[in-house]
């Protein structure tokens, strides 16, 4: 690909910089199916500590760690609720319902949001063998497909289902985003799940990796059905140092993202009034509705990508930008006015 | 159990009329795992004549005739969209995802109705192999759950999906209720869908059995995963025959059951006026709403059955009361009274 | 079907008698789902009691009945051993790992018999979360492939599988045949097994069923899985009073379907020496091997139902003869001539 | 784990040596979601192009490639057949099942050997929808637990199932062992089949991958369930470096790790004859019976464990000694001689 590209397609279209090469060539590595990839082991106990957790495992994908996530709150044949956009009803490919046998009902809400009351209607209780029975509510924070959204009613769910007895499944591919956009600390939401995910791959710049956390006794499982899934990878610490160098340096800077994802809302929202809210972009995504703007996704999909910036189409008349790590201000600005011309032409 | 009881938890809870066990004990029957029970092929042919298609096939329950339906629509990690308290999402155990690898999302709608506006927003278009495509849309008509209502958006929806091309599953477990109470035919529903299924053991009171129906491939397909599913039957022509039996004597008495329905919901709407809304009762199940009476659902389920009439409770606050054609018009005049006196008292 | 055939394809293909139906009309019903249909449970409880058992289960299938026990005692993911012409392997489309992820090895021995070196060989015990672990074996007695061969290795299997503390899978489809042609209970074979089933609807005649016995928790949970594979039926009292019937007049006539087998096996070994071998036609089932015969398996199929005779073809040169209840020892000796004629010519 | 030990328990233990890791972090990288990391995709063309096909995928494990590459040749509920201590039943936690729904049928051979007379036997032709299909034929070759054994009826069996249309599924893991010992192509054997993994990370010393080969149809496949299976990586550029650095550099350096298994094998049947024959040693692992010497596995792992040598076991008596890249030559006479003294001591 052009290196010249501004690429705002996704914070996963990162690259390792410099110094984390460096910290991956110099990382002790050994045989992770063995559990004795050091390397490993510091980041999957980093990362659950970082989360409040007593364990944490190095998946390939966040895909992957919401799976064994799922699949370790669900049984076979069970449900998970979750918002009807979320990542792992619309993203990963069925794979919850395709090899973890788990069933989903979802509720629909602006931005991806929780919505309290719908989900008290939603929650199925145990009525006999007869019936499906909710076993657990996932959700997304931020929320992608939501527009980097933070969850508001986090903290209001999560009581409500400590107070039901209903685990709390977090794909925290994003989370990172949230706090720091919120100031709070990742733990305290964290905390509130029986199991989370985070992802070290996208704004954080890792190349590859996800960790999912939870207590000792989930994790030994869900190792189990990693290796099952196929994805019990071995020198594993090449790319857990790159995890590592990503959580110890590049969380703090995704303010810089927020900041340049707020400033090409505000360039689009002058350019072409209405196509963006400026309040509602919470972290590094923005997202632009071309319906009152005369101009189709594929056409501004082109015309960007002839002046030299990536961004991507969600839905009949959504395009997505989102800002990370190797997308620097002027970058960004350069990017906001190209995007400015094509939809305000 | 007591044959004094007024059983009214289900329409399933009916037991073959001495003629339909004269038919069931004069029919011709073979092995159908090799197609040559020849009252099984008779009931096949003429329930997919019915509801307008090529083929049909006999399954030993609605939930099975409802899998393989989905299936045939949807392949391994697509995606069915459905109403959140139908059928096939609340009361199959997850078998769809379970076994079929179908995953859903779900609308919600007072008495589970077609919500056209919700469902074109959920219907997701092939973005391309990293995101989940809608496959199907499957209504349940009447809605179980929801009552026993009517869908009365059906052939908007399916005008819709056939503009598309999206195709469409109908739960038609009570179809015939649905016809009987509209005026249509069976067949003007039937044909909407690219699968359909009929349940010959709920109100028309065969013992057991459901069909599916759809194109000659459809369905050739799916007698292979009814076998691999340990559900292809041998001599199954002695349940045909009362199905055969109740298509052709025990459709147009469900006007009946309707009837009966009616006046049960208009004594409780007298004696815990706000309980039930008469005028939603479109079918034969009655769904009333404790809430405000003062009384729990055990209480009242216990209370009832100490008088000798069995309801259920579907629901935290809400009973259910299902007319069929082995509660006569007295029957249910009767049980009405002892849950009027009961919920006011 | 013409009624003048004589067909010895299967043992599936009898048809109630005139008993068997009075049998089936006068049974009290009903909802099974519920666990009320009263002639159920009196099949479950005494088919359990005959083998041994806690509790049964009646299964719409012998395959179902199978996957059942094979899922109650083997995990996602893990393995039971069987010889590789075993029904399970066979002739269930896969079932077992199609819906219950489970894996298997097999051993292959002749007339599928047990083969305890083998077994020994195979069997893995558990290496730590890396391996697959052998978590049942499963045996068919008699053994349908094997032509309806008597496992004579099968206490002392059972006596090792004990010692090791591995359960037995017993496919007691036709274990009738087993008993009344070894002169033992069906019992004695059934409590060595964790879980068994036995068929109705082969030897003894009743259109549909089989019974999965067990331990009560082992019935239970399979009682929701028959449910969540859309195989929990309502009034199926009508087919359990068939097979309760059949389970109290037709066990010990199967010697009647021996003797015949028996007559049929020596006049094909007179008329094709080499193509049956008497001594080994243990029960109802003569495998015939037309290798040495000049004639193929189609032709001889195509020339015997010409004259009135139906049997069916196993594997590349072998054809496969099945006496039962409605075949008379007249019946099968002439269908033996008719075979007798085309093969010797 | 402690850098002075000699660590033969396996040939997934190597470290990326200083020359790989400078590939690493020179390679330039993308996503590989959206086929855009350069390095991915030329690791791809490079190892499919060398094994005779047309398209490959980099997995993260040998694991994930072989049910990628099974699951694209056998329908859910469809049949391959393997030797019974294939890598594919044994090691891999019965994914084919479990998430492909594929079932197994195997033959027992020594040395995990291709038995053409008992694969002709099981081979299960297509005998209308009643019965299990064998789809594929996976055979292992080097074969793991067979002791590194080279298929000496690879051809064989490649001609007979070209004749038959039955594909064959190579699970090449240590492909490359193998004809670096017979002085063949690895494309040689690569063509033979419909789709063939290989893996990087055993012998040829990369972390991470392994590659699966195939049409470029069944690879576009392969590919989508990669994703849904939540292995479809980021900037795997990082690690397919590595690959290609390793089948650059390190396939022709096999041939030591041979010789130095012979050695060992030499030392040990010296020590202990009848340990260990080795002229069944053909590539680099060796397999030590201790039956005969008194000696129980875990005595033997602790006490060379004790000296400095870390080995594993495999079954009931048997050791397991793997050489590879980080072993030296004299490393592995040190490790001789260690166990030279336990078992003969």
């Amino acid at each position: 690909m052009n290196a010249h590209l501004i690429d705002l397609r996704s914070d996963t279209v990162t690259r390792p910089s410099a110094e984390m090469l460096a910290a991956m060539t110099s990382a002790p590595v050994g045989d992770d199916v063995y559990g004795e990839d050091p390397t490993v082991n510091a980041l999957e106990e980093h990362v659950a500590g970082l989360l409040g957790h007593e364990a944490g495992l190095f998946t390939v994908t966040g895909s992957l760690a919401n799976m064994l996530g799922v699949r370790a709150l669900v049984p076979r044949g069970g449900e998970v609720l979750c918002e009807a956009s979320a990542h792992i009803v619309r993203a990963e490919l069925g794979s919850h319902a395709a090899f973890a046998g788990v069933t989903t009902r979802t509720w629909s809400a602006p931005a991806g949001q929780i919505d309290l009351e719908q989900i008290r209607t939603l929650i199925a209780p145990d009525l006999g063998p007869y019936f499906v029975i909710t076993s657990a509510v996932s959700v997304e924070n931020t929320h992608n497909f939501g527009g980097g959204s933070i969850q508001h009613s986090f903290d209001a769910l999560a009581d409500e289902l400590d107070a039901s007895g209903l685990p709390l499944h977090l794909d925290g591919a994003r989370l990172w985003n949230a706090a720091v956009a919120t100031g709070r600390t990742v733990a305290s939401y964290g905390v509130r799940a029986a199991a989370a995910s985070v992802c070290l791959s996208k704004g954080l710049g890792a190349p590859v990796g996800s960790v999912l956390v939870g207590s000792t006794e989930l994790i030994r499982e869900a190792r189990v059905w990693r290796k099952r899934l196929g994805a019990g990878w071995r020198q594993a610490g090449v790319l857990a140092a790159a995890g590592l160098y990503a959580v110890e340096h590049n969380v703090e800077r995704l303010a810089e993202d927020h900041a340049n994802a707020q400033a090409i809302a505000t360039v689009l929202a002058d350019a072409a009034p209405g196509s963006v809210k400026p309040d509602q972009v919470e972290t590094n995504i923005v997202v632009v509705d071309l319906a009152g703007t005369g101009h189709t996704v594929p056409e501004v999909v082109a015309g960007a990508r002839d002046a030299g910036v990536l961004v991507g189409g969600v839905g009949a008349t959504q395009l997505r930008i989102v800002t990370h790590l190797d997308a620097s201000a002027a970058d960004c600005r350069t990017a906001a006015e190209v995007l400015a011309r094509i939809i305000a032409g």
